[in-house]
């Protein structure tokens, strides 16, 4: 446990980073998931920055969204000129100050980064499981990650911290696992998908299916549905942008000519840019794990699944500390959704604080670098590892008193 | 011309209509479309509804928008149950009082309801001409329709009324051909499409293109790409909601079961919904025809095309009055892009009026029976032919002072 992951510290990256690996719930023991099929065994790729104290207490865990990994920050190697997906925020002196904080990412279930998920082998064939692969919750998710920190022997996590579907997971760790969570921030996230996001995520879905490379599933060695998936991640990226900005960066400019070619090639520069994103995709992501986990994000409703159908029931199982964020511009998760969240959570009685962030960046802004998300972010980190020193000040004073 | 199709006006119904058609643009007096390319012949389907006045002043065009056609009002045998797609607007006591004005609808030049479209014969090949079809633009529709106008025996049309693309319509028919332009009601439309929208767009064609069946455009008589068609259907059909209009009526409730299935066939409501919308369109519309409607909507951009880059200079071309409507949850042309449109109408000195509906079903806002949208169209046609019969009045005065 506590590995220390961040070499060369050049300038304000956590520098050389290694992907690590953990393995459990080997057959018989294998998790059980919410459908009530099992998985395992299950391995989780994570990596970690900066160091776990001594008394445990500085674990800030981080949480990718849909397409995203473990490499959350720093290089793999010298050369490597892509750092991890939010090296913006996690390194030294950063918003999460991996000088302060032992930083954990790990890839989801269910994706295609080193952790187990339909590409992955299935143990009773051999083969890649496709469709087989038992579908998940966010639930489930949380559920292989608390095995994680469990064996990197963290009885409480100072916070967790994820945008989008990393929201998710942050806000389910707390209800489900509230021993084990000390605060949580959920950005530009949900307590529950409505009916627009769904109906998005079954057309790319549906895109993804309608490709006859699909075969069900079965693809595996063979041609991917690299059209579908494209597509998928064209409609998707569409989502995660707002009107503002894609007309400040694109508006209604046209490719090299500038004339319309009057065939079907794109004509407009939005739309190669929409192009070159969905074929990025392709050559990183796997067609099966964008549909299990869009599933599992459809699926995610904390009010229906904890509470009863009460979101300040869900989330009156836990005492933690919250900061919700949200985007003024996103439209995938509005900001009157984190609203909602926020209400509930006063009503359950817990200390929230919330922010709406003015830009128009649209759903993705949790992944660009800005100023007042950092500042908010390792604000609240500040407060709350006082809040931690401060309790165990006053419970060793306890103690000296008891003695 | 000034054919009367309202028979048997039950209830306020214009009754039994027929659609007709007109044959125009024989070699070699083709159509010079903006591409350069040439059209011809080229039929158009058209339908009317009320009588023409002597002084063939009285009459409305409506324009339908991407999948529509022109059977706007009324039914075409006594037992068919489906009337028009406007039938709530355009009939006898109705928004477009049919008892007052002389209504007319054409389908529009690419489509698939009778007028020349991809899937029409190439009249150099006898077979259809799928891709071989040019590409036109919204200028090029109207080019068309202004024949249509001509043959009818209208010289000044007193109103053109249409949403989405069909707003495109009027405002491209205002400015290419101020003589014959009173008035103009563009409902939800824009005055060029922006990067949002025209990325919405590329996805459902993508969608079609991506599907095997299309063949590059040459499936007749085959298989067509239905699975494509749907999808675009499906994503566009997201686009014509709103996010409170979806919730409301599906917000997170499940199919029959009441569980979640954990497969990928359809758990939510909003999912057999859309797929019913995609499954129900492929049998009506042909995938071609929304290739070419969409990019014709995507190439509009009035203050480009016609005002050098200024819209207001290209509204500076008509003396036309409008009244511009939007609606407040319509997310594909939002309100502001009215508003823009409206800035650029005073700029130009024109007499224009701006309605905001407040009204949360989206873009399809206009498709509804909607009490303050049927006020405000009738409202203005009655001061527009006021308008008219007063000039009239005027000139006759006029005339006989000179006598």
């Amino acid at each position: 446990m506590s590995e220390y992951s961040g070499h060369d510290r050049s300038g304000a990256s956590v520098g050389l980073v290694r992907r690590q690996s953990f393995t459990f719930a080997a057959p018989p023991d294998e998790l059980t998931l919410e459908s009530g099929q099992k998985l395992g065994s299950i391995t989780l790729a994570y990596e970690t920055y900066g160091r776990l104290d001594k008394e445990a207490g500085n674990a800030v865990m981080v949480f990718h969204a849909l397409s995203g990994n473990s490499h959350a920050a720093g290089c793999y190697t010298e050369t490597d000129e892509k750092p991890g997906w939010w090296d913006n925020m996690v390194g030294p002196g950063k918003g999460i100050d991996t000088d302060k904080y032992f930083v954990i990412c790990s890839n989801i279930i269910g994706s295609c980064y080193g952790s187990t998920g339909p590409a992955s082998p299935d143990p009773r064939t051999g083969k890649p499981y496709g469709l087989s692969f038992p579908l998940f919750t966010i639930a489930d998710i949380v559920k292989a990650q608390k095995r994680l920190v469990d064996h990197l022997g963290i009885p409480k996590l100072l916070c967790l911290i994820g945008g989008s579907i990393g929201g998710m997971q942050a806000l389910q760790w707390a209800v489900d696992y509230p021993e084990m969570v000390h605060s949580a921030i959920p950005i530009a996230s949900t307590a529950k998908r409505t009916a627009l996001s769904i109906g998005l995520s079954e057309a790319q879905r549906q895109a993804i299916m309608a490709d006859p490379n699909w075969r069900n599933g079965d693809y595996y060695g063979q041609e991917p549905p690299n059209k579908g998936l494209a597509l998928a991640r064209i409609i998707g990226h569409i989502t995660y942008l707002s009107e503002d900005s894609m007309q400040r960066k694109f508006g209604r400019k046209l490719q090299e000519n500038a004339a319309f070619k009057f065939d079907f090639s794109p004509d407009f520069q939005v739309e190669s840019y929409l192009h070159y994103q969905g074929k990025k995709f392709v050559e990183r992501f796997d067609a099966n794990s964008y549909l299990y986990i869009t599933k599992a994000s459809d699926y995610f409703d904390l009010g229906e699944q904890r509470g009863e159908g009460s979101l300040v029931k869900a989330f009156s199982q836990t005492a933690a500390k919250f900061l919700v964020i949200s985007f003024s511009s996103d439209w995938l998760y509005p900001t009157s959704q984190s609203k909602d969240m926020v209400t509930a959570m006063k009503k359950a009685g817990l200390d929230v604080s919330f922010c709406e962030i003015q830009v128009d960046f649209g759903h993705d802004s949790f992944l660009l670098a800005h100023e007042q998300l950092t500042r908010l972010v390792s604000g609240f980190l500040n407060r709350m590892s006082q809040d931690v020193a401060g309790r165990t000040n006053v419970g060793k004073t306890e103690g000296s008193h008891a003695l």
